[in-house]
């Protein structure tokens, strides 16, 4: 099961940190950029490589120092098609490191549309015999808004093809609770409660042997109380926690929601990555 | 504005249907499949052509018919790179072709990330002083489920870059009300009123000459009580109305958001498309 794999991660790593690899160009060192020039091709073809080249450098770089990566799909589809085939690259190297990726795409659709999410990011995909490369990844990141019924092909995931979901719960920007916080008409529970009773309720499901289950959710470090009260609802949930640093998150914020014995949680730094990244050596 | 080139194609097609254009194996004639291996190279360059030459194929046959096409992202990135090509090249041919393309991706994110959605879809992008070719289009549909703050980026679009916004509020699938109508505390409104609330009210921002806002909403066919009442409260919004036919969804039904006049928004359809393009003749 995925929440097994994480948490066995997590221990060997002596890490809860899960690493945002989110290229922008401001980001990439410049010498790698003038290293694939002098190589040749195309713009489209030195973007390609400078991308590819990217992750896996910064792939190196955090490897053995977190329990999982996490991309998020936006930054690769802002450069088209070679930042499409750069998640895909990044995210065969995750699996060939064996470095969980828990891809942030916070997708959410219905129906035929929620199964062809799943199949571009849960399962593999063969044409003509042959496997086509794709961003297949260990969990996603999914929105509940369009209801309960669309998460069916990813919970079925979850449970015949060990993958993991995390759901948004509460999001650490300063406008989440414009949505996610309004009262509901019995005055005791919000939106998010509802979200989150669902993942308490259904997560039971895919529990592993680890006592967490492979249905997580999304918990910002910007809203500490809400962690804590949050982690109430959902024990066994494991918490995926954006927000910390860049932010404004502190460290004991970002842990509020973690279990008495400091587990259930995984904190994501992606704005540290860069300045890491940065001091990288670029070999071509 | 967006919302004034789609009026003026509703007028001069005569038509307010929008083609979904949702590529999957079953759908795509197998003697195009044929004719491309017959030209030989790898699976994926074969699935490459494939894809390619079916989204050219299917816009061919209903450029005419249609006020607007509506591709949705995760028919396209089930098949990895190959797929996320094709809905490149499907929004290069649309443009060429003066049709607007709808980005069906129900996308959600926060800070940075919105603004690389943005960047994503409705910018240029160009590296080294040429242009990237990537999948532009002319409307996105968004999710609000992470709050008002995270349309920032992509309501600028529509006020400096000409681009629309469809914001998910009633979506035609069983589970919608699971969030969508969950009831607020003073009982009155509901959670989707809370949505269709900030499309009246942005709105007003995003006016065309047409009288209706670049700043749409979607609304589910199948559900004609709840269109007749949002269309009450988003007087100057433009529907994007899913769930017409294979969910069940009637004509009458689909149109029951719309103006007293008959205006005011553009129904999808997809699975029929799929038939239509199964007659279509396959030239290489």
């Amino acid at each position: 099961m995925f929440i097994d794999r994480l948490d066995a991660r997590i221990t060997s790593t002596r890490s809860i940190l899960c690493a945002g690899l989110d290229p922008t160009l401001d980001v990439v060192p410049q010498e790698l950029i003038t290293a694939q020039v002098r190589r040749g091709g195309s713009s489209r073809d030195i973007l390609g490589r400078v991308l590819d080249h990217y992750v896996h450098v910064a792939l190196d770089a955090v490897a053995g120092r977190v329990a999982a990566i996490k991309p998020n799909a936006a930054f690769f589809e802002q450069f088209g098609g070679p930042g499409y085939d750069a998640l895909i690259s990044l995210s065969a190297y995750a699996k060939q490191l064996g470095i969980p990726m828990i891809l942030d795409a916070k997708r959410g659709d219905i129906g035929s549309t929620a199964q062809a999410y799943a199949n571009a990011y849960f399962h593999p995909l063969s044409f003509l015999g042959e496997p086509i490369p794709k961003a297949e990844c260990d969990a996603l990141t999914l929105n509940p808004f369009l209801g309960f019924d669309t998460l069916a092909p990813f919970l079925a995931a979850c449970r015949d093809s060990g993958k993991g979901v995390f759901l948004l719960v509460k999001t650490s920007n300063p406008g989440s609770s414009d949505i996610q916080n309004l009262q509901l008409h019995d005055s005791t529970r919000t939106v998010l409660d509802t979200v989150a009773n669902f993942v308490a309720k259904e997560g039971h499901t895919f529990l592993g042997t680890c006592g967490l289950s492979s249905l997580g959710a999304v918990v910002g470090a910007t809203y500490p109380g809400e962690a804590a009260n949050l982690r109430a609802a959902m024990p066994n949930a494991i918490f995926l926690v954006p927000g910390f640093g860049a932010q404004g998150g502190s460290a004991k914020s970002a842990v509020s929601g973690f279990t008495p014995s400091g587990r259930g949680g995984i904190v994501n730094m992606s704005r540290g990555i860069f300045s890491l990244s940065n001091k990288l050596s670029i070999t071509d």
